[in-house]
């Protein structure tokens, strides 16, 4: 095989309570990723969007995390990329994370399924460190590997897949700026012991409600005392975004990763849409561009297109 | 019926990372408790054990939590309560939660099961308020409903029932005094967020481990960087035997409630009693005196004897 081209999804990170350890990948929106082979040596990229991010490999996403695969490798040649990025940087909905997962398993077809799907998230964790300065795998890990997915210790990528019922995510995009250093270091560094009980009940209620198979116990869980408070400030429209959708029967939501996209999860379309249209309507209200997606769960992550 | 007879087992709660919301009931030890209906109101307690507990009904858990369910009935006859405890109180696995929890079940009984398992719990917990000033279930829903329970929320008794694969559970009971009262106190009231989501993503790792009967992810997941800590300080022995009992080849484990007894799971019965071995050295080389067990999990919780 010479040549192959992905769709790589959006993700969901942190889901409420389970900041920094879940993660859930969707069927839209997606990147398009092009990877071909090629005889000279080195890494060329174009963009097929103008969204002006870096085409040097060694300052894009896509490119340090395809040379940290070709870094184990014996390998000679070169490749060329060409992405059409449709998740917008900066969204929240793991844009970034789309880029790096993207390229490595693209590059992994095209070596015959070297890797297994761990060393993948660990080759694409060097461009989420580009991205963010941190190492984070909640939204590498379910691009990767689809569906819902525990990240118990990104030390030792310990990653475990769950199963979820039918899901339908609903988000919004408010086309505001939160820089995701900003929107980490405005995170307390303490926490009351008592609220941190609350939230990791809540961990057990949602992964419990997942397993399960209970939407109910899902909504009662999906709640976040301790993020949300703090980062749903930078987001104009975040309360009466989250009660009309409420209101309109979704099970619960919050931020995607840091924001500033919102995610509500229904258990039927109906609701799901009927959700976007109360984001669509805050939103227009308050002057603010936006863009809303209905997704159900991607259960494979990147696909071969 | 005018009289019943029920053994009411201990209970672990916390398991490790867990505090505050995981509870497993056990085979052994267990309480007896008999209720025998009588035509004068009142309520009389007779203990045929050595442990010095009150018999005034105004200061005996089993006493409270009975009258807590007599209140919400128009019931104008008596009860004498014969209670033969096993479960040594203040060992930390769950002896006042016995009585309570055994005392209503057995009532329950008598009144035709009139009551859900939830308000079970509701009554009993007067009984768990008067021995240690708290509201806690975490030893009462599982004495209750059996096997192993998540309390996902206290303050509206939201108790879940989570499955386990086959489990041995091992336990030690170092004969030294740690009041919960005191072995609270010493917790730190803040936390770092850090260490927070490292204990939410064992709690996460913790409950997928038991319902995908994943016994590894259960041992890496038994880890409480928390609490631990903290109290195990108060135990004598507590590295080594978790240290020898790691060695001998359990799952993992801790302090089982807030001390002193140490809890270990392991996947098959040699193991458990390998570390039953284990404990058992360290407290006699310590000079400590000491009580063992080897259980399995109890699906039923109280039963009747």
């Amino acid at each position: 095989m010479q040549s192959i081209k992905v769709k790589s999804p959006a993700t969901l990170s942190n889901l409420c309570c389970g900041f920094d350890i879940l993660g859930m990948a969707l069927e839209i929106p997606f990147d398009i990723i092009e990877l071909k082979w090629r005889e000279e040596p080195g890494i060329s990229i174009t963009h097929l969007d103008d969204f002006n991010l870096p085409t040097d490999p060694e300052k894009n996403i896509a490119g340090v995390a395809l040379q940290a695969m070709i870094d184990q490798l014996d390998y000679k040649h070169g490749f060329d990329i060409i992405i059409e990025k449709k998740i917008k940087p900066g969204s929240g909905i793991g844009s970034s994370a789309a880029s790096a997962a993207g390229i490595v398993v693209a590059a992994n077809h095209l070596f015959e399924n070297r890797f297994t799907k761990n060393e993948l998230v660990s080759f694409a964790m060097e461009g989420e460190v580009l991205a963010s300065g941190s190492r984070h795998a909640d939204n590498l890990a379910p691009c990767i590997y689809g569906g819902l997915v525990l990240i118990r210790d990104t030390a030792t990528l310990d990653i475990i897949e769950l199963k979820t019922p039918p899901l339908y995510i609903t988000i919004v995009h408010p086309q505001i700026e939160i820089k995701t250093s900003y929107a980490r270091k405005i995170l307390p560094k303490e926490i009351p012991l008592k609220s941190a009980v609350v939230q990791w009940a809540n961990v057990a209620g949602l992964v419990t409600g997942f397993l399960h198979s209970d939407y109910k116990l899902i909504g009662r869980s999906l709640q976040d005392i301790i993020v949300e408070p703090v980062r749903s400030k930078l987001i104009p429209g975040f309360d009466l975004v989250k009660k009309n959708c409420l209101d309109a029967g979704v099970l619960g939501g919050g931020i995607s990763g840091s924001g500033p996209s919102l995610f509500m999860l229904s258990e039927n379309e109906a609701v799901a849409k009927a959700a976007e249209s109360e984001m669509k309507a805050v939103y227009s209200n308050l002057g603010i561009d936006f863009k809303t997606y209905v997704s159900t769960v991607s259960t494979n992550g990147v696909e071969v297109f």
